[in-house]
């Protein structure tokens, strides 16, 4: 874990990613890596409180970071929301959630990208990575054409799950799941119980180049492309992608936040996402 | 299998289900028997050519049955759709597949039905069981409580995903795991080699009750319920609607039936689904 206070360089806090292991933080960092690089001038500097980029609760059992960064008006990318929390279990263990995500504006109806892994242990990750469509694509049939199977989407997820430690995972959220793309990799990953390397093995080998293409793919199809879009459809892409970030954070944040961090400290973090998500 | 003559009484043709083992065609009798007697009046009866009810290729290695229902008018029910297939594949195997479907007419917007068993041996088979959303689940969140999260549909999947014997089982096509509900029972279940009184006693005592349960639903809140639908509501469905049965019969039927059965039977028996589904 990091000595630097978190009060000296809050701007730096999020990329510090003191809690997870190296290849888990290689991964994370090249992702944003590439982001910044790729959007560069596209992007606006993250402009966040310091005490909502880095923030504790009070006994100091649970801390996190948030690094938000809008795009410029003529982008269309809204913003790009990278966090990582750790806290400290009853039950002894740890939890540490990281994730990225990339939201579009409703001028364009391309999808969204989401990266994350839950780890609550060593050797026991959740991942989820995919592209969350825009769209209803039972009724957009040429949208699951373009960005999912003539992607290919679906075999980086079929490689992944070659794996003995990977499983399919079933988010108790209905919600979640109907959220997600038919090719959407939402894996359980389990070494065995004291396989540490095994388990970053599996990052570093497996997890990242897939995270990368995947990446890769919604940088060449998503967030740097124009897309058509005429102004019934943006008007039901912009309450279609309204109910999806009330929801993310009503599921993700709303119940445990003030739990985790207290009343306070939720108020604070979630009135800067619910001003950013309604932008 | 059965030594009646298909000639002699076509209309009972689908509910010989003569290839399958007893407890899979008990089921499929069960659930029939209750489709057909709660909704009994609101039903008209079968009215499918018999050379369309059964029918087989030249070589007589492929034989099938295809019974459908139509609702009437005053009723939300559009139409049942029952049929089963019997191949020999190439490989030497055989190839069975047995499905019971229930669409409803645009004036409502409750869930589909849909239930269906591959079996590639006696003791490997992929079920699929789900009440297939006629909405975007994401734009409507009221729809996705009422018929999934209210009803606990999820209950079902994760009882059945117990058994050693089940796995989760993802389509290769894109466009079917994008169609069915968060909930959706999508699984592989293979009982060792030889053991085919164990994979009997998993359709009996595991699968059966479970079907059951998931069909009184579509019954309790679907098939026999009147829901509000808006003029504009009821052209997106019938668009939505549209697109679905033509996906069905494309991905389904379109490239394998010419294939088993000839292109005359093929034209034949599509010709007659497509009148169903267009009507």
């Amino acid at each position: 874990s990091s000595s630097s206070s978190p009060l000296m360089n809050p701007l730096a806090k999020f990329k510090e990613l003191p809690f997870v292991s190296a290849p888990q933080r290689d991964l994370m960092l090249d992702l944003v890596s590439v982001l910044e690089t790729r959007l560069a001038s596209a992007l606006l500097p993250c402009s966040l409180p310091p005490d909502v980029q880095y923030y504790q609760n009070q006994t100091g059992t649970a801390e996190a970071s948030l690094y938000i960064r809008s795009g410029i008006p003529s982008s269309p990318v809204d913003f790009i929301l990278g966090n990582w929390l750790h806290c400290k279990l009853p039950t002894g263990g740890t939890l540490n959630i990281t994730s990225l995500s990339g939201y579009l504006k409703s001028l364009s109806d391309a999808p969204n990208l989401l990266f994350e892994v839950i780890q609550s242990s060593p050797t026991s990750f959740i991942l989820i990575l995919d592209l969350p469509p825009r769209k209803d694509l039972v009724l957009y049939p040429e949208y699951l054409k373009t960005f999912y199977e003539d992607t290919e989407l679906d075999s980086h997820r079929q490689l992944l799950e070659k794996l003995a430690e990977v499983r399919p995972y079933f988010s108790s959220s209905l919600y979640i799941r109907a959220v997600v793309s038919p090719s959407a990799i939402l894996v359980r990953i389990e070494a065995e119980a004291g396989e540490t390397a095994r388990a970053e093995e599996i990052i570093r080998d497996h997890v990242s180049p897939i995270a990368k293409e995947i990446m890769k793919v919604w940088l060449d199809l998503c967030a740097c492309v124009e897309r058509e879009v005429g102004e019934a459809e943006m008007l039901y892409l912009r309450k279609r992608d309204q109910i999806i970030k009330n929801k993310t954070i009503e599921i993700d944040l709303g119940s445990n936040f003030p739990r985790l961090f207290g009343q306070e400290v939720a108020d604070r973090v979630l009135g800067v996402l619910r001003e950013v998500y309604n932008a």
